[in-house]
């Protein structure tokens, strides 16, 4: 028996413990890095990290978590030299700062090729065009009066966005007539930022599918889900989505082929469109796990994140089944700007069937991205019911 | 944009982030304690612990991770005041020193009474005989001589057990006539160690029970399973033992009372014998989360371990339910001393259904714990046989 005085080890991770396993870096550090991480962890993987700042959520299970600026390529090479394979849990990373990783020869999946054509929304909308997938119509524009060319060629509404660094509903605006031009390009600051134009797509439902592609080329495609946004941010997802099976085929072959158009590895969520009149339309794909897929945990046999892990490392992937009939997440959101600390954990857990995830960001903000649950039952409407029920007796505060 | 020079965070979980969820500390940091932390991680919580060694499974997870011998009570209290909870992953800790956190304020589950219970085996056998629970003759031994006499009294064969520090077989030695007792009592060192005498029990299957109980009393009972021990060691989990429907409830009925008796909290695993005429008798218990119940991880809707940490924070238990027909859980040995690094991770997972645990242990031994591997499928019999393919094509060494 080890009698000496105790001593606390500074870093757990990374000081005393040789790397028996590969190592995964993780470039950013958010909720979507720390399901990763612990995915990587169960199958014995080292798992470090680079993020702006050291109060993450993933920073207390990274071996080593470096802070600095993620796409200042010396500070990437800082976390490469200390791990096995790369990865990322955001695609705002810049392309080019990622090149130089792979130029230096560390392995990083999804390629920073993969990466460079979706960033920027307009070369991801152009390259899935080229590949032959419907989408709405969408035109580069440079000034504010390229806008009314292109109403007269798509028709009002229009949605402006920007190309770069928009997620959540952030860097878009939509405009029902020329009255809202100024306004719009001035909200998303279209002097100094490149923006496109797209058509407004009257969607009946917003679906999406998880896709994971191996570095060997294996390829597991999840249940086509239902996403319902609240203010342009995820909000509810209904898995699998009631939709018939024709269109559930359609768009898991739209999701295959928009990967392969990127030639995407890792875990990918592809968002679509389903119109009126049943068509499906490619909104957007993110080559990273996705909120939409955070059922998985729960609801598949084989998570997002686990074969995330494995396609990064090329080992065979899970299956992507569901092993319950439905499952409903809903996001738990800040409400107010303050502490992180949750309430009503044991209010939510009494509802059955209940899965908390809280992230552990230790402030809230409005529409912040705090935790999620996930509920599993018989049938979307029960699992909705009692999800929304749970997710409505979380609050973040003092 | 932060484009401050990148820094080190030496201890990523302690330095930088305020707590904002209730803090875990565990007293142990093996793979039990891993598999703890990722469910306290989920749910929000910060986790800490002591071990003796600093290259242990669970510290790569915990915020403060702490060395020392985790019997002195000064060294537990150490966890104790950066923790609102304390927990432990084996019973071996001494009761007396687990009594000094309790008497300075600190909430321990499951308490220092059960441990104390629990840890010394005649005092557990002496706890649940007086509880009325069947269980196989036993009695206090405290020389050779007295083997012949409860000889005369139980018949042979007879099992020689430690009193103390007992797991996985060591610390017992079966004896089969007076010629072994010599052998025996020298093996087990009884003239410095207390032990005691069993009857041998003729089993035909060894049954397990895990339980979780709630620090407000809410009880959830898992499955029956079979455990298939090898050399003494658990090998192989079915779930749910192929047993019919009254015994499955005699065992849970018998599981309950086992651990009402000792006022156990958190998750608790029960052992028990199923003789050749269906008679179940207790063997022992664990007041822990426990090797038996790692199949609860892929297989039921909330497993031991989330349970576990419900039962600790006294929030709402989950369900205990398999959401498959069946499961087999086949334990991955180490077989050579050297270095821990696994392989053949990759084949293993091509066999369907294959879930692999790797504790990231840096060193192995023959028969030292390195992982575990769980298969889900339709039925018992193909689970097995998947289970145990998978599990001969990982090895561990350099």
């Amino acid at each position: 028996m080890n009698s000496t005085s105790p001593t606390i080890i500074e870093s757990p991770g990374a000081v005393a413990r040789p790397a028996v396993c590969p190592r995964i870096g993780i470039i950013g550090g958010g909720q979507l890095a720390k399901m990763t991480a612990v995915s990587a962890r169960q199958l014995g993987c080292d798992v470090s990290l680079i993020e702006k700042s050291a109060d993450c959520p993933a920073a207390p299970l990274a071996s080593t978590a470096l802070t600095g600026d993620w796409n200042d390529p010396d500070e990437l090479l800082k976390l490469a030299v200390v791990v096995d394979y790369l990865t990322l849990e955001n695609e705002f990373v810049d392309a080019h700062a990622l090149a130089r990783l792979e130029d230096a020869g560390h392995a990083l999946y999804p390629s920073s090729k993969s990466i460079g054509l979706v960033q920027d929304k307009l070369i991801q909308k152009q390259t899935l065009s080229a590949a032959g997938l419907p989408m709405p119509q969408f035109r580069s524009v440079t000034n504010r009066t390229e806008i009314e060319t292109i109403a007269a060629d798509f028709g009002w509404p229009l949605v402006l966005k920007a190309r770069r660094n928009a997620y959540d509903g952030k860097g878009n605006a939509t405009l029902n007539g020329v009255a809202d031009i100024d306004a719009a390009w001035d909200k998303l600051d279209g002097d100094n930022r490149d923006l496109y134009v797209e058509a407004f797509c009257p969607f009946t439902m917003e679906l999406a599918i998880m896709v994971t592609r191996s570095r060997t080329g294996e390829t597991a495609t999840y249940p086509v889900v239902e996403s319902i946004q609240k203010d342009h941010i995820c909000h509810i997802v209904r898995a699998p989505a009631a939709i018939p099976q024709e269109l559930q085929d359609a768009a898991r072959d739209f999701a295959i082929r928009a990967v392969e158009a990127i030639d995407g590895t890792g875990t990918i969520g592809v968002e679509m469109f389903l119109t009126d009149n049943n068509e499906i339309l490619l909104n957007e794909m993110a080559p990273r796990v996705h909120n939409s897929g955070h059922y998985t945990i729960e609801a598949c046999d084989c998570s997002q994140f686990e074969n995330h892990v494995r396609a990064v490392l090329g080992w065979p992937l899970g299956s992507s089944q569901m092993k319950t009939p439905a499952a409903v997440m809903v996001n738990l959101l800040g409400e107010g700007s303050g502490s992180g600390t949750p309430h009503g954990i044991d209010k939510a857990l009494e509802i059955p069937g209940t899965h908390v995830h809280i992230y552990g960001k230790s402030e809230s903000r409005p529409g912040r991205k705090m935790g999620h649950l996930t509920v599993t039952a018989d049938d979307l409407g029960t699992a909705e019911s009692l999800a929304t029920r749970a997710a409505g007796l979380i609050q973040f505060g003092d």
